[in-house]
């Protein structure tokens, strides 16, 4: 470390720091992050920035020790939570919900039973029962894309909307855009559901395009979804009729961003990586005099073809 | 790490995570922290708290350099601002602003300069200039507060309010303190700013009570305040006769809760180490692939007898 200036206060506080240190370090915690199965881009992703998160950590902090949980459904991850709290003894959990609705009884219990509990992206059914919650800004995504569309469409358009799943943060998503793009003539034709999945995000454009005619642009909130419209328009020939945003920041459309791309002209960053932010955040609490109880929303940027490269991490599957 | 149960994905990942810690420790990342002079046991948790973590993280991540500085006034730190861009070449700065209207124009050339900027409690008068802002939650401190006073008041009664400096943070406590007891019969005889430190608190505590004869209960949201008017209390022969709630969490404050004062019956968090969350958020910036840009709100929670003993860090000076 380096002064500018070494004061008093400095020298006098070298002890306490040396006490504080030692005594953190005794003791051995144990941390449980419980994630859903990659079974898209996105939990793909998480999956991987949470066990690069892990393997730092156990190595920047030899008495954390890491439980790492990956669930395909609400059952197994639950059964995932009672093991990790009956068998693991973890101290703390991180945990990005599958269903967050359906998994509000098990996480109350791993709060109730003592653990520290850090919630992921998708909020709880019941407030109250996280001491830290992590995610997104979901409101500030569909606010960033409205503010686009608006200055994309100056004269109006029609466009379609797909939509996540039917749990808060999409509701949130999608109240903020249709908000921002209220008093415009920006023409929603339609919307319909894709729960953030390549095969829904296709099967659903392919209903857009047998049912509309005349589509200018697409709002799909979600580059995996958004992987799945491609292929609808590409089979369609309909490629150069509408420009299309997702959502989420990763690679390969940030890339798309970055070399200019008309039919993929911007994205809005909302990374998987918050799952790394959590579990850092969660550390913090057993290694450091730190305070993390509360709320850490991640900026939803628009990711443009000058700025994409920031948003391009490299080595990583998203 | 332990894994519950193994994965393709798991092992698929392995090698990808590797790459990527080895070029993220390649460059060396110097981070500049300017924080206040200790002025008062609050900026005095500053000091300690962002040294502690500098300490801790120069040791975790052998790849991250720190320079901290503290400045007694805006024109020192401004000076500090500028040195740490022209002759440290900081990648990051974090800074906590004594004078956060002096100080925007300064920040705000660190951020032009390309630097990434953290902004610690208090707001600059300019929004959007930093990437990540970390505070305690300033409305909920007062709301909370409030719920205390209206279930500890149920008839009503007469209060005085000691408030901080004239900027934004004060006017969120003192507002959504207000909205609290709106509709209640508690009478707030009196309120001025004691500016955050001690003397100011024992001399504006000192005219209340020469002015006011009767007084029940005292708001002063911030315990080096809070200790000034317990002074002026004492000397007054007036202690029985009201208490007093202040914020932040010092220890000596924490530890009357703990005892079951009934002079100084709870407290609520607002705790300096903030600054250790800020500077480590910041860290991970450069150590990890996680976006971190966005905005950090730590818990504002009544301290009571039942639970200060979370709230007491043990060997730190607040």
């Amino acid at each position: 470390m380096n002064f500018i200036k070494s004061t008093a206060l400095a020298g006098l506080l070298v002890a306490g720091v040396a006490v504080g240190s030692a005594s953190a370090e005794e003791k051995t915690y144990t941390i449980g992050v419980s994630v859903p199965t990659a079974d898209h881009g996105w939990t793909g992703g998480v999956g991987f920035f949470a066990q690069q998160a892990v393997e730092r950590l156990e190595k920047a902090y030899p008495n954390l020790k890491f439980v790492l949980a990956t669930a395909p459904d609400s059952t197994r991850q639950a059964a995932d939570l009672e093991d990790m709290v009956t068998t693991r003894d973890i101290d703390a959990l991180v945990v990005l919900p599958g269903d967050p609705d359906a998994m509000t009884a098990s996480i109350k219990k791993v709060k109730d039973a003592g653990k520290w509990v850090t919630v992921i992206d998708r909020a709880l059914s019941q407030e109250g029962i996280e001491d830290l919650y992590v995610a997104g800004d979901n409101p500030g995504l569909g606010a960033t894309t409205a503010k686009y569309f608006k200055e994309a469409l100056p004269h109006g358009g029609n466009i379609v909307v797909l939509r996540g799943l039917p749990i808060p943060i999409d509701k949130q998503r999608y109240d903020a855009f249709m908000e921002g793009i209220a008093g415009t003539e920006i023409k929603v034709l339609d919307n319909q559901f894709a729960n953030w999945n390549r095969d829904d995000g296709y099967k659903v454009m392919q209903d857009f395009l047998t049912k509309h005619s005349k589509i200018d642009a697409v709002w799909c909130q979600d580059d995996d979804i958004l992987i799945g419209v491609l292929k609808a328009l590409k089979e369609a020939g309909r490629e150069d009729e509408m420009w299309v945003v997702g959502g989420a920041g990763m690679n390969q459309i940030v890339k798309m961003v970055a070399a200019g791309s008309k039919q993929v002209p911007v994205d809005v960053s909302y990374n998987p990586n918050m799952v790394a932010t959590a579990i850092d955040l969660t550390a913090l609490h057993f290694v450091a005099n730190a305070q993390v109880d509360g709320t850490m929303i991640i900026n939803s940027t628009l990711i443009t073809k000058e700025n994409a490269a920031q948003f391009d991490y490299p080595n990583t599957p998203f």
